[in-house]
Protein backbone atom coordinates (compact mmCIF):
# COMPACT_ATOMS: atom_id res chain seq x y z
CA UNK A 1 0.00 0.00 0.00
CA UNK A 2 2.12 3.07 -1.41
CA UNK A 3 -0.78 5.22 -1.21
CA UNK A 4 -3.48 5.68 0.78
CA UNK A 5 -6.56 5.35 -1.08
CA UNK A 6 -9.63 6.89 -0.41
CA UNK A 7 -13.15 6.49 -1.66
CA UNK A 8 -14.73 10.02 -2.94
CA UNK A 9 -17.33 10.06 0.30
CA UNK A 10 -14.20 9.57 2.63
CA UNK A 11 -12.15 12.31 0.99
CA UNK A 12 -13.37 14.73 3.90
CA UNK A 13 -13.96 13.15 6.84
CA UNK A 14 -10.79 14.36 8.65
CA UNK A 15 -9.43 10.69 9.15
CA UNK A 16 -10.30 7.18 9.12
CA UNK A 17 -11.79 4.38 11.78
CA UNK A 18 -9.03 2.93 13.32
CA UNK A 19 -10.39 -0.52 12.42
CA UNK A 20 -10.40 0.42 9.00
CA UNK A 21 -7.75 -1.42 7.11
CA UNK A 22 -6.06 1.30 6.00
CA UNK A 23 -5.54 3.05 9.15
CA UNK A 24 -4.08 -0.05 10.78
CA UNK A 25 -2.07 0.07 8.32
CA UNK A 26 -0.92 3.71 9.05
CA UNK A 27 -0.67 2.66 12.44
CA UNK A 28 1.43 -0.89 12.27
CA UNK A 29 3.32 -1.28 8.76
CA UNK A 30 4.14 2.69 8.69
CA UNK A 31 4.53 2.99 12.48
CA UNK A 32 3.34 6.47 11.47
CA UNK A 33 2.87 9.11 14.20
CA UNK A 34 1.01 12.25 14.94
CA UNK A 35 3.10 14.28 13.02
CA UNK A 36 4.33 12.52 10.51
CA UNK A 37 3.07 12.89 6.82
CA UNK A 38 1.41 10.03 4.38
CA UNK A 39 0.61 10.00 0.86
CA UNK A 40 -3.42 10.13 -0.05
CA UNK A 41 -5.44 10.41 -2.97
CA UNK A 42 -9.22 9.82 -3.98
CA UNK A 43 -10.01 6.77 -6.25
CA UNK A 44 -10.47 8.62 -9.51
CA UNK A 45 -9.37 11.99 -8.28
CA UNK A 46 -6.55 13.88 -6.60
CA UNK A 47 -3.56 13.27 -4.52
CA UNK A 48 -2.65 14.53 -1.21
CA UNK A 49 -0.57 15.02 1.87
CA UNK A 50 -2.28 13.65 4.80
CA UNK A 51 -0.53 15.20 7.78
CA UNK A 52 -1.45 12.80 10.91
CA UNK A 53 -2.82 14.53 13.72
CA UNK A 54 -4.01 11.77 16.19
CA UNK A 55 -3.40 8.54 16.04
CA UNK A 56 -4.95 5.98 17.99
CA UNK A 57 -6.98 2.55 17.70
CA UNK A 58 -10.03 4.02 17.65
CA UNK A 59 -9.55 6.89 15.16
CA UNK A 60 -6.76 8.16 12.70
CA UNK A 61 -7.33 11.99 12.23
CA UNK A 62 -5.31 14.21 10.02
CA UNK A 63 -5.66 17.28 7.44
CA UNK A 64 -4.91 16.93 3.83
CA UNK A 65 -3.12 19.20 1.43
CA UNK A 66 -4.19 18.21 -2.07
CA UNK A 67 -2.39 18.64 -5.31
CA UNK A 68 -3.76 20.82 -7.70
CA UNK A 69 -4.12 18.32 -10.43
CA UNK A 70 -6.53 15.51 -11.05
CA UNK A 71 -4.38 12.85 -13.17
CA UNK A 72 -6.23 12.01 -16.43
CA UNK A 73 -6.87 8.30 -17.14
CA UNK A 74 -4.57 6.91 -19.85
CA UNK A 75 -6.05 6.52 -23.15
CA UNK A 76 -5.62 2.83 -22.95
CA UNK A 77 -8.47 0.32 -23.18
CA UNK A 78 -8.67 -3.58 -22.82
CA UNK A 79 -11.50 -5.87 -24.14
CA UNK A 80 -10.83 -9.83 -22.87
CA UNK A 81 -12.06 -13.08 -23.09
CA UNK A 82 -13.56 -14.02 -19.77
CA UNK A 83 -10.74 -16.69 -18.28
CA UNK A 84 -11.09 -18.53 -15.50
CA UNK A 85 -11.18 -16.65 -12.34
CA UNK A 86 -7.88 -16.73 -11.01
CA UNK A 87 -6.27 -15.91 -14.56
CA UNK A 88 -8.67 -12.91 -13.66
CA UNK A 89 -7.84 -11.55 -10.49
CA UNK A 90 -4.18 -11.20 -12.15
CA UNK A 91 -5.68 -8.98 -15.30
CA UNK A 92 -7.13 -7.06 -12.73
CA UNK A 93 -4.21 -6.44 -10.81
CA UNK A 94 -1.51 -6.21 -13.29
CA UNK A 95 -3.80 -4.26 -15.80
CA UNK A 96 -5.04 -1.95 -12.76
CA UNK A 97 -1.28 -0.90 -11.89
CA UNK A 98 -0.13 -0.81 -15.23
CA UNK A 99 -2.61 2.11 -15.93
CA UNK A 100 -5.42 0.72 -18.08
CA UNK A 101 -8.29 3.44 -18.13
CA UNK A 102 -11.32 0.47 -19.18
CA UNK A 103 -10.77 -3.65 -18.53
CA UNK A 104 -13.75 -5.32 -20.45
CA UNK A 105 -14.32 -8.97 -20.07
CA UNK A 106 -16.62 -10.76 -22.79
CA UNK A 107 -18.17 -14.15 -22.97
CA UNK A 108 -15.62 -15.58 -25.60
CA UNK A 109 -17.21 -18.84 -27.87
CA UNK A 110 -14.13 -20.95 -27.08
CA UNK A 111 -14.55 -19.55 -23.27
CA UNK A 112 -16.28 -21.28 -20.74
CA UNK A 113 -19.73 -19.54 -19.60
CA UNK A 114 -19.18 -20.94 -16.06
CA UNK A 115 -16.42 -18.89 -15.06
CA UNK A 116 -19.22 -16.16 -14.86
CA UNK A 117 -20.45 -17.75 -12.01
CA UNK A 118 -17.54 -17.27 -10.21
CA UNK A 119 -17.99 -15.61 -6.90
CA UNK A 120 -15.31 -13.52 -7.74
CA UNK A 121 -17.91 -11.72 -10.03
CA UNK A 122 -20.57 -11.52 -7.20
CA UNK A 123 -19.39 -9.50 -4.21
CA UNK A 124 -16.91 -6.53 -3.94
CA UNK A 125 -13.82 -8.64 -4.89
CA UNK A 126 -13.25 -6.68 -7.75
CA UNK A 127 -13.02 -2.98 -6.39
CA UNK A 128 -10.78 -4.33 -3.51
CA UNK A 129 -8.63 -5.94 -6.19
CA UNK A 130 -8.52 -2.85 -8.21
CA UNK A 131 -8.23 -0.38 -5.14
CA UNK A 132 -5.55 -2.81 -3.96
CA UNK A 133 -3.81 -2.91 -7.29
CA UNK A 134 -3.85 1.17 -7.71
CA UNK A 135 -2.57 2.09 -4.28
CA UNK A 136 0.13 -0.56 -4.64
CA UNK A 137 1.36 1.75 -7.98
CA UNK A 138 0.81 4.93 -6.02
CA UNK A 139 -1.54 6.66 -8.66
CA UNK A 140 -5.23 7.10 -8.25
CA UNK A 141 -6.28 5.75 -11.89
CA UNK A 142 -9.03 3.15 -10.98
CA UNK A 143 -9.28 1.10 -14.03
CA UNK A 144 -13.63 1.06 -15.18
CA UNK A 145 -14.68 -2.17 -14.86
CA UNK A 146 -17.13 -4.25 -16.67
CA UNK A 147 -18.40 -7.67 -18.10
CA UNK A 148 -20.66 -8.32 -21.30
CA UNK A 149 -22.30 -11.30 -22.61
CA UNK A 150 -20.48 -11.63 -25.91
CA UNK A 151 -18.13 -9.84 -27.61
CA UNK A 152 -20.70 -7.82 -29.87
CA UNK A 153 -22.59 -6.82 -27.38
CA UNK A 154 -18.69 -5.08 -25.75
CA UNK A 155 -18.19 -4.01 -28.83
CA UNK A 156 -21.38 -2.37 -29.22
CA UNK A 157 -20.42 -0.62 -25.89
CA UNK A 158 -16.99 0.13 -26.03
CA UNK A 159 -16.01 1.16 -29.70
CA UNK A 160 -18.65 2.29 -31.07
CA UNK A 161 -17.44 3.84 -34.55
CA UNK A 162 -19.06 7.15 -34.59
CA UNK A 163 -16.96 8.00 -31.08
CA UNK A 164 -13.97 6.60 -31.78
CA UNK A 165 -12.03 9.72 -33.02
CA UNK A 166 -8.42 8.14 -33.64
CA UNK A 167 -8.37 5.37 -31.65
CA UNK A 168 -5.96 2.66 -32.47
CA UNK A 169 -8.14 -0.93 -32.51
CA UNK A 170 -5.72 -3.82 -32.21
CA UNK A 171 -6.41 -7.94 -31.74
CA UNK A 172 -3.88 -10.21 -30.82
CA UNK A 173 -3.86 -13.24 -33.11
CA UNK A 174 -0.64 -15.49 -32.99
CA UNK A 175 -1.81 -17.32 -35.66
CA UNK A 176 -3.24 -14.92 -38.09
CA UNK A 177 -1.58 -11.59 -37.66
CA UNK A 178 1.40 -10.57 -39.86
CA UNK A 179 2.22 -7.23 -38.11
CA UNK A 180 4.14 -6.90 -34.68
CA UNK A 181 2.07 -5.40 -32.03
CA UNK A 182 4.70 -2.50 -31.91
CA UNK A 183 4.70 -1.57 -35.56
CA UNK A 184 0.85 -1.09 -35.57
CA UNK A 185 0.76 1.91 -32.92
CA UNK A 186 2.42 4.39 -34.27
CA UNK A 187 1.32 7.96 -33.97
CA UNK A 188 -2.04 6.45 -31.65
CA UNK A 189 -4.13 8.75 -29.37
CA UNK A 190 -5.77 6.50 -28.06
CA UNK A 191 -5.51 2.48 -27.78
CA UNK A 192 -8.21 -0.42 -27.90
CA UNK A 193 -6.33 -3.53 -27.16
CA UNK A 194 -8.31 -6.82 -27.69
CA UNK A 195 -7.39 -9.72 -26.35
CA UNK A 196 -8.77 -13.55 -27.09
CA UNK A 197 -9.20 -16.37 -24.04
CA UNK A 198 -7.21 -18.90 -22.95
CA UNK A 199 -8.41 -20.99 -25.92
CA UNK A 200 -8.22 -18.48 -28.75
CA UNK A 201 -10.35 -16.37 -30.78
CA UNK A 202 -12.99 -18.06 -33.17
CA UNK A 203 -13.53 -17.80 -36.81
CA UNK A 204 -16.65 -15.74 -36.09
CA UNK A 205 -14.56 -13.88 -33.61
CA UNK A 206 -11.69 -12.83 -35.71
CA UNK A 207 -14.36 -11.04 -38.42
CA UNK A 208 -16.37 -9.62 -36.19
CA UNK A 209 -13.14 -7.62 -34.85
CA UNK A 210 -12.14 -7.11 -38.34
CA UNK A 211 -15.55 -5.53 -39.62
CA UNK A 212 -15.49 -3.50 -36.36
CA UNK A 213 -12.40 -2.09 -37.58
CA UNK A 214 -9.77 -4.05 -35.37
CA UNK A 215 -5.80 -4.66 -37.31
CA UNK A 216 -4.81 -8.45 -36.12
CA UNK A 217 -1.17 -7.62 -34.15
CA UNK A 218 1.08 -10.75 -32.75
CA UNK A 219 4.04 -10.32 -30.36
CA UNK A 220 5.93 -12.80 -31.33
CA UNK A 221 5.98 -16.69 -31.79
CA UNK A 222 6.17 -17.18 -28.43
CA UNK A 223 2.00 -18.74 -26.57
CA UNK A 224 1.99 -16.01 -23.93
CA UNK A 225 -0.63 -17.09 -20.74
CA UNK A 226 -3.15 -14.55 -20.87
CA UNK A 227 -1.92 -12.62 -18.00
CA UNK A 228 1.22 -12.09 -19.33
CA UNK A 229 -0.12 -11.01 -23.06
CA UNK A 230 -1.85 -8.16 -21.22
CA UNK A 231 0.86 -6.78 -19.71
CA UNK A 232 3.13 -7.06 -22.43
CA UNK A 233 0.50 -5.58 -24.84
CA UNK A 234 -0.25 -2.55 -22.34
CA UNK A 235 3.31 -1.93 -22.07
CA UNK A 236 3.82 -1.59 -26.15
CA UNK A 237 0.79 0.37 -26.04
CA UNK A 238 1.79 3.00 -23.26
CA UNK A 239 5.11 3.52 -25.03
CA UNK A 240 3.46 3.70 -28.33
CA UNK A 241 1.16 6.41 -26.42
CA UNK A 242 4.54 8.37 -24.68
CA UNK A 243 2.60 8.22 -21.84
CA UNK A 244 5.93 7.40 -20.32
CA UNK A 245 7.26 10.80 -21.26
CA UNK A 246 5.05 13.17 -18.63
CA UNK A 247 7.02 11.40 -15.88
CA UNK A 248 8.97 13.68 -13.94
CA UNK A 249 7.71 16.71 -16.32
CA UNK A 250 4.79 17.83 -14.23
CA UNK B 1 2.18 -27.97 -22.44
CA UNK B 2 1.93 -26.67 -25.91
CA UNK B 3 5.27 -28.43 -26.69
CA UNK B 4 6.19 -31.79 -25.36
CA UNK B 5 10.00 -30.39 -24.24
CA UNK B 6 12.53 -33.16 -24.28
CA UNK B 7 15.79 -33.01 -22.71
CA UNK B 8 18.94 -33.88 -25.12
CA UNK B 9 20.00 -36.79 -23.63
CA UNK B 10 15.77 -38.37 -24.55
CA UNK B 11 15.41 -37.10 -28.18
CA UNK B 12 16.45 -40.06 -29.47
CA UNK B 13 14.98 -42.94 -27.75
CA UNK B 14 12.19 -42.63 -29.75
CA UNK B 15 9.35 -42.41 -27.31
CA UNK B 16 8.66 -41.45 -23.72
CA UNK B 17 7.93 -44.24 -20.86
CA UNK B 18 4.69 -44.27 -20.10
CA UNK B 19 4.60 -42.93 -16.66
CA UNK B 20 6.01 -39.68 -17.64
CA UNK B 21 4.15 -36.90 -17.26
CA UNK B 22 4.49 -36.03 -20.69
CA UNK B 23 3.54 -39.43 -21.76
CA UNK B 24 0.38 -38.77 -19.54
CA UNK B 25 -0.68 -35.84 -21.14
CA UNK B 26 -0.09 -36.89 -24.71
CA UNK B 27 -2.84 -39.90 -23.42
CA UNK B 28 -5.44 -38.17 -21.08
CA UNK B 29 -5.13 -34.46 -22.51
CA UNK B 30 -4.38 -34.78 -26.00
CA UNK B 31 -6.16 -37.91 -26.41
CA UNK B 32 -3.88 -38.91 -29.09
CA UNK B 33 -3.51 -42.03 -31.18
CA UNK B 34 -1.42 -43.91 -32.94
CA UNK B 35 -1.24 -42.47 -35.89
CA UNK B 36 -1.53 -38.77 -34.67
CA UNK B 37 1.40 -36.40 -34.86
CA UNK B 38 2.29 -34.14 -31.84
CA UNK B 39 4.61 -31.07 -31.66
CA UNK B 40 7.73 -32.17 -29.47
CA UNK B 41 11.17 -29.94 -28.78
CA UNK B 42 14.56 -30.51 -27.51
CA UNK B 43 15.51 -28.21 -24.42
CA UNK B 44 17.12 -25.47 -26.14
CA UNK B 45 17.61 -27.21 -29.46
CA UNK B 46 14.96 -27.89 -32.25
CA UNK B 47 11.63 -28.44 -32.39
CA UNK B 48 10.15 -31.52 -34.39
CA UNK B 49 6.83 -33.44 -35.23
CA UNK B 50 6.23 -36.78 -33.58
CA UNK B 51 4.67 -39.67 -35.43
CA UNK B 52 3.09 -41.92 -32.55
CA UNK B 53 3.53 -45.51 -33.35
CA UNK B 54 2.56 -46.83 -30.39
CA UNK B 55 0.60 -45.52 -27.25
CA UNK B 56 0.09 -47.70 -24.24
CA UNK B 57 0.44 -46.86 -20.10
CA UNK B 58 3.68 -48.78 -20.45
CA UNK B 59 5.42 -47.00 -23.47
CA UNK B 60 4.97 -44.22 -25.48
CA UNK B 61 6.85 -44.71 -28.94
CA UNK B 62 7.10 -42.12 -31.85
CA UNK B 63 9.12 -41.54 -35.31
CA UNK B 64 10.23 -37.24 -35.04
CA UNK B 65 10.91 -35.05 -38.15
CA UNK B 66 13.25 -32.50 -37.24
CA UNK B 67 13.14 -29.04 -38.15
CA UNK B 68 16.10 -28.11 -39.81
CA UNK B 69 16.73 -25.00 -38.14
CA UNK B 70 17.77 -24.41 -34.25
CA UNK B 71 16.22 -20.88 -32.86
CA UNK B 72 18.52 -18.98 -31.70
CA UNK B 73 17.98 -17.59 -28.12
CA UNK B 74 16.86 -13.85 -28.12
CA UNK B 75 19.53 -11.07 -27.26
CA UNK B 76 17.56 -10.30 -24.10
CA UNK B 77 18.99 -11.11 -20.93
CA UNK B 78 17.45 -9.99 -17.15
CA UNK B 79 19.52 -8.96 -13.91
CA UNK B 80 16.78 -8.38 -10.75
CA UNK B 81 17.07 -8.51 -7.31
CA UNK B 82 16.11 -11.62 -5.68
CA UNK B 83 12.24 -11.31 -4.24
CA UNK B 84 10.44 -13.54 -2.17
CA UNK B 85 9.78 -17.02 -3.22
CA UNK B 86 6.21 -16.81 -5.18
CA UNK B 87 8.02 -13.65 -7.10
CA UNK B 88 10.25 -15.64 -8.11
CA UNK B 89 8.67 -18.19 -9.50
CA UNK B 90 6.11 -15.94 -11.21
CA UNK B 91 8.95 -14.45 -13.14
CA UNK B 92 10.69 -17.82 -14.20
CA UNK B 93 7.41 -18.41 -15.65
CA UNK B 94 6.87 -15.10 -17.46
CA UNK B 95 10.35 -14.46 -18.22
CA UNK B 96 10.85 -18.07 -19.60
CA UNK B 97 7.81 -17.37 -21.55
CA UNK B 98 8.48 -13.85 -23.13
CA UNK B 99 11.76 -15.39 -24.46
CA UNK B 100 14.49 -14.10 -22.05
CA UNK B 101 17.85 -16.26 -22.39
CA UNK B 102 19.37 -14.91 -19.62
CA UNK B 103 17.75 -14.64 -15.88
CA UNK B 104 20.27 -13.39 -13.35
CA UNK B 105 19.09 -13.43 -9.61
CA UNK B 106 21.60 -10.89 -7.13
CA UNK B 107 21.08 -10.44 -3.58
CA UNK B 108 20.06 -6.83 -3.03
CA UNK B 109 20.93 -4.63 -0.44
CA UNK B 110 17.69 -4.06 0.42
CA UNK B 111 16.55 -7.85 -0.30
CA UNK B 112 15.70 -10.43 2.27
CA UNK B 113 19.03 -12.83 2.49
CA UNK B 114 16.51 -15.36 3.80
CA UNK B 115 15.00 -15.45 0.36
CA UNK B 116 17.82 -18.03 -0.75
CA UNK B 117 16.96 -20.35 1.87
CA UNK B 118 13.89 -21.06 -0.17
CA UNK B 119 13.26 -24.98 -0.87
CA UNK B 120 12.67 -23.26 -4.62
CA UNK B 121 16.61 -22.78 -4.93
CA UNK B 122 17.95 -26.17 -3.37
CA UNK B 123 15.84 -28.63 -5.65
CA UNK B 124 14.59 -29.19 -9.12
CA UNK B 125 11.73 -26.77 -9.02
CA UNK B 126 13.08 -23.87 -10.66
CA UNK B 127 13.84 -26.06 -14.06
CA UNK B 128 10.79 -27.63 -14.14
CA UNK B 129 9.06 -24.27 -14.29
CA UNK B 130 11.45 -22.78 -16.64
CA UNK B 131 10.56 -26.28 -18.95
CA UNK B 132 7.08 -25.64 -18.11
CA UNK B 133 6.51 -22.21 -19.56
CA UNK B 134 8.88 -22.94 -22.59
CA UNK B 135 6.75 -25.98 -23.14
CA UNK B 136 3.74 -23.65 -22.80
CA UNK B 137 5.36 -20.98 -24.60
CA UNK B 138 5.87 -23.63 -27.41
CA UNK B 139 9.44 -23.03 -27.77
CA UNK B 140 12.72 -24.91 -26.75
CA UNK B 141 13.88 -22.24 -25.67
CA UNK B 142 14.65 -22.11 -21.83
CA UNK B 143 16.78 -19.45 -20.41
CA UNK B 144 20.10 -19.66 -18.65
CA UNK B 145 19.38 -19.31 -14.79
CA UNK B 146 21.94 -18.44 -12.35
CA UNK B 147 22.25 -16.68 -8.97
CA UNK B 148 24.69 -14.45 -7.49
CA UNK B 149 25.55 -13.41 -4.02
CA UNK B 150 25.50 -9.49 -4.79
CA UNK B 151 25.06 -7.00 -7.94
CA UNK B 152 29.08 -6.65 -7.96
CA UNK B 153 29.42 -10.54 -8.31
CA UNK B 154 26.23 -10.83 -10.64
CA UNK B 155 28.61 -7.47 -13.04
CA UNK B 156 31.44 -9.63 -12.53
CA UNK B 157 29.84 -12.86 -14.47
CA UNK B 158 27.15 -11.32 -16.68
CA UNK B 159 28.46 -7.59 -18.26
CA UNK B 160 32.40 -7.81 -18.41
CA UNK B 161 32.97 -4.84 -20.57
CA UNK B 162 35.31 -6.34 -22.56
CA UNK B 163 32.68 -9.03 -23.91
CA UNK B 164 29.49 -6.62 -24.36
CA UNK B 165 29.73 -5.25 -28.14
CA UNK B 166 26.88 -3.20 -28.27
CA UNK B 167 24.89 -4.06 -25.60
CA UNK B 168 22.44 -1.83 -24.48
CA UNK B 169 22.53 -1.81 -20.12
CA UNK B 170 19.75 0.05 -18.67
CA UNK B 171 18.08 0.30 -15.12
CA UNK B 172 14.82 0.24 -14.15
CA UNK B 173 14.44 3.05 -11.68
CA UNK B 174 11.45 5.00 -10.97
CA UNK B 175 12.94 7.69 -8.67
CA UNK B 176 15.45 8.70 -9.89
CA UNK B 177 15.76 7.74 -14.06
CA UNK B 178 15.15 10.48 -16.09
CA UNK B 179 14.46 8.99 -19.77
CA UNK B 180 11.71 6.18 -20.62
CA UNK B 181 12.52 2.95 -21.26
CA UNK B 182 11.23 2.73 -24.90
CA UNK B 183 13.57 5.74 -25.43
CA UNK B 184 16.71 4.34 -24.27
CA UNK B 185 16.65 1.12 -26.14
CA UNK B 186 16.63 2.05 -29.89
CA UNK B 187 19.37 0.34 -32.68
CA UNK B 188 20.19 -1.90 -29.74
CA UNK B 189 21.84 -5.04 -30.99
CA UNK B 190 21.46 -6.90 -27.60
CA UNK B 191 20.14 -5.76 -24.01
CA UNK B 192 20.82 -6.31 -20.58
CA UNK B 193 17.71 -5.10 -18.41
CA UNK B 194 18.60 -4.81 -14.39
CA UNK B 195 15.50 -4.52 -11.90
CA UNK B 196 15.85 -3.40 -8.39
CA UNK B 197 14.06 -5.78 -5.57
CA UNK B 198 10.95 -5.02 -3.89
CA UNK B 199 12.38 -2.30 -1.74
CA UNK B 200 14.13 -0.63 -4.04
CA UNK B 201 17.94 0.04 -5.21
CA UNK B 202 20.55 1.12 -2.63
CA UNK B 203 22.50 4.76 -3.53
CA UNK B 204 25.38 2.09 -3.44
CA UNK B 205 23.84 -0.25 -6.04
CA UNK B 206 22.78 2.73 -8.01
CA UNK B 207 26.67 3.86 -8.36
CA UNK B 208 27.71 0.50 -9.10
CA UNK B 209 25.47 0.12 -12.07
CA UNK B 210 26.27 3.42 -13.48
CA UNK B 211 29.78 2.81 -13.11
CA UNK B 212 29.41 -0.35 -15.11
CA UNK B 213 27.72 1.25 -17.68
CA UNK B 214 24.00 0.61 -17.38
CA UNK B 215 22.04 3.71 -18.33
CA UNK B 216 18.60 4.22 -15.91
CA UNK B 217 15.26 3.89 -16.88
CA UNK B 218 11.56 4.37 -16.28
CA UNK B 219 8.40 2.86 -16.90
CA UNK B 220 6.11 6.15 -16.14
CA UNK B 221 5.02 6.94 -12.32
CA UNK B 222 3.22 3.96 -11.82
CA UNK B 223 5.17 1.84 -8.93
CA UNK B 224 5.03 -1.69 -10.41
CA UNK B 225 5.61 -5.20 -8.80
CA UNK B 226 8.72 -6.61 -9.84
CA UNK B 227 7.28 -10.00 -12.18
CA UNK B 228 4.90 -6.91 -13.79
CA UNK B 229 7.89 -4.79 -14.34
CA UNK B 230 9.96 -7.95 -15.20
CA UNK B 231 7.40 -8.39 -18.27
CA UNK B 232 6.47 -4.89 -19.64
CA UNK B 233 10.45 -4.41 -20.00
CA UNK B 234 10.92 -7.68 -21.35
CA UNK B 235 7.85 -6.66 -23.61
CA UNK B 236 9.59 -3.52 -24.56
CA UNK B 237 13.03 -4.46 -24.92
CA UNK B 238 12.18 -7.51 -27.66
CA UNK B 239 10.20 -4.79 -29.62
CA UNK B 240 13.19 -2.57 -29.35
CA UNK B 241 15.09 -5.27 -31.09
CA UNK B 242 12.92 -6.49 -33.85
CA UNK B 243 12.67 -10.19 -32.29
CA UNK B 244 8.93 -9.87 -33.10
CA UNK B 245 9.57 -9.04 -36.74
CA UNK B 246 10.78 -12.64 -37.60
CA UNK B 247 7.51 -14.17 -37.02
CA UNK B 248 5.96 -15.75 -39.81
CA UNK B 249 9.00 -14.97 -41.64
CA UNK B 250 11.05 -18.13 -41.37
Amino acid sequence: MNLILLKPDEANNGGLPGADVRAVHIRDVLRAKAGDTVCVGVASGQRGTALLLGISTAQISWEIAWEKTTPSPFPLRLLVGLPRPQTARKILLECASLGFAEIHFFNAEKGDPAYAQSSLWHGGETKDLLHKAAAQAFTTLVPILARHASLDEALQRVAPAATEGNTRRVFLDIYEAGEALDKTLYAASSILIAIGPERGWSATERNTLRGAGFAGAHMGEHVLRVETACVAAGAIALAALGQWQRHGTR
